[in-house]
């Protein structure tokens, strides 16, 4: 929802605040709602229904993330994710959406709830993801993120729009490392998109060119969940919304809307915390996630070396207009007439070319850095999956 | 320890390996190794005393954080301050260090101990201190990360280079909304420089003039503890380093090094994890930082306003300019010869002038949207303490 040019916008965000009113549920997850006005809008719509309320504020135009909830907010904390795609990649904008994790803590009947919601950075050509690097240094931050902050909880939910898809190595990963269960593959019942697909040709604001490989649509967005200490959680149903809102001509959103019926039981015995997949399969995943973290170091690498090198050349440049300037002045080079455009364009051009480069190289250092950091953590969490009995 | 610019700066990391060497301490936690080959030729000589060590890599230089320890370090996280300066303050640089707090989670005896090493921004001017917002944010980023997940640790350590005074609004807020208790003032027996004073006037690497009003020095870096669950830390011993290194005619460091001996016990009950300070005391400490924190959101505001009417301006500058070559070209000013220099030499200003405005309307966009949010969590703290019982 971008105002101003997301098509049909205020009318699709009141169509959600009508929605969400009618259905009444105890808790709504919301991504890229970008504008804090119209999160305003939806909170002076839903206070009767949803009292309590959390916009994560994050990046230029935000995180684009909010929480609706009938029940207290204990307690909030955002994460923000170390890399998020490349500032000059205008087009995309991920960059400028601060893309975060926002952590909101509710108690229900006494259960302690750590409630996470997300917004991944978007895959623009899966035959050529140049994101791929970034989107599993995000995806296994969340998993850490997760593990080391819900350890006193004793329910974990996760929901939000993680752009990829369920077979994909950084799903695979947070699942694995955090043990946290898919919602539409435990759920009882299903009703909505076919394979529970999230983004589908049948709405009217999706790109059908991207889906042309995918004629049932791509599942990208999740409910996941797991009970540490002695509770137990089933999904009893799980829906989407399937194109079109009822009655309308257009649908909520480009995404469809999943919707969730948890039961959660108190168990007798309290079973320990585990990871979700067998660990020797875990242990292949992070390998699998490392090697394209490794991947994408190397593209950085890369990428710092050729805007350091640019930096380098823009300034030798200048140097030599400096001394080709200086020569003019004292008056080596008297009697020929002095190209004054050409030479302070060429000089614009350099001062131009060295900034932006520079800015680049800072940047892509910093890329560098956080993708060393992130294969590091993932070697060492092969250490530990190895040393374990 | 910054290569090539600080002073003697080689010795002295040789002094402080040679130092941690000889004292075999438990664990060391360094700040301000902002070089990763010193980190490298630390690990390499002290391998045999510390077998297991991280570095916390993050910004353009790395965050200068890094661990030694003879236990085995089960997991790492790290967290960076959202907040931390202005990249267009160049002669103080803490935006270029990616100011973090990094966290490793190590076991002794069946024991799980979450330590904490960070380094906040600097205060570079007492009476006008205008990165006081900032530092706030980040202590408040700091109580919350601690908070969030330490849930399952026994002890809690947090040492490192606060750069707040024992007195000030931001520790009273750390160790208020942590329960973390301050070695130094806890501690049975203490030898070191008067006060704890950790950056003193007798030591030839501090700044004389910046100590003028504090004639003992300032104590600045800190070790603080906890214990959550069934356990009991007391603090035995506290030592600092007093200026030059034994044998030496230069310290270690500008800053004194402090070394704490700590005495963890089982208890026989467990306590419930509570605050540090009684309840209404903090929520008026809460409030004194939200007040702070309000202070510096205007002026960033402020700051977002000016420098969006600087782009706007230039944009315009612009704009006239394109409409006046444009009626050269067309030979509505025949005959006039046109200014080429002066000409270039505004629209290359003008350019400049635009990039860098709107590079620091975005940036000030940033900070605003931080410190709005910073200050909506502390109002949602002060609901929370004031709802209690």
């Amino acid at each position: 929802a971008i105002r101003y040019l997301s098509k049909r916008h205020q009318e699709r965000v009141q169509l959600i605040g009508d929605m969400l009113l009618q259905e009444d549920f105890d808790l709504v997850l919301l991504q890229e709602v970008w504008s804090e006005r119209d999160y305003s809008n939806l909170k002076a719509k839903l206070g009767g229904c949803y009292p309590f309320s959390h916009y994560f504020r994050s990046g230029v135009i935000g995180s684009g993330l909010c929480v609706f909830s009938r029940f207290a907010i204990l307690d909030t904390l955002l994460y923000q994710y170390s890399l998020n795609g490349y500032p000059y990649m205008l087009q995309h904008g991920d960059w400028f959406c601060g893309k975060s994790i926002g952590l909101i803590i509710i108690k229900i009947s006494g259960i302690v709830f750590n409630i996470y919601v997300t917004h991944l950075h978007a895959e623009y050509c899966r035959e050529k993801d140049a994101y791929l690097p970034h989107r599993l240094v995000q995806a296994w931050e969340l998993a850490q993120f997760i593990r080391h902050t819900s350890k006193a909880a004793d329910v974990v939910l996760l929901g939000g729009d993680l752009n990829m898809h369920p077979e994909d190595v950084g799903i695979r990963l947070l699942r694995g490392w955090t043990g946290l269960r898919d919602a539409f593959t435990e759920a009882m019942h299903f009703e909505g998109c076919e394979d529970g697909c999230t983004l589908i040709p049948n709405n009217c604001f999706t790109v059908k060119t991207e889906l042309l490989p995918f004629p049932l649509g791509i599942r990208i967005d999740y409910i996941l969940y797991k009970a540490v200490s002695s509770f137990m959680v089933k999904c009893e149903e799980l829906k989407t919304t399937t194109g079109t809102a009822p009655g309308m001509d257009i649908p909520f959103s480009d995404h469809e809307a999943v919707m969730a019926t948890l039961h959660i039981r108190r168990q007798g015995q309290a079973v320990g915390a585990n990871l979700g997949t067998a660990e020797p399969m875990l242990a292949d995943v992070v390998t699998e996630a490392r090697t394209e973290v490794g991947v994408g170091l190397r593209a950085a690498q890369r990428q710092r070396y050729s805007t350091g090198r640019m930096a380098v050349l823009a300034l030798l440049l200048l140097l030599l207009q400096a001394v080709a300037a200086l020569g003019v002045l004292t008056g080596l080079a008297a009697g020929k007439p002095f190209p004054t455009l050409s030479f302070s364009l060429l000089a614009f051009l350099a001062i131009v070319v060295l900034l932006l480069a520079t800015g680049l190289h800072l940047f892509h250092t910093i890329e560098v850095k956080m993708l060393q950091g992130t294969e590091e953590q993932m070697r060492m969490a092969l250490r530990v999956l190895q040393e374990r009995p």
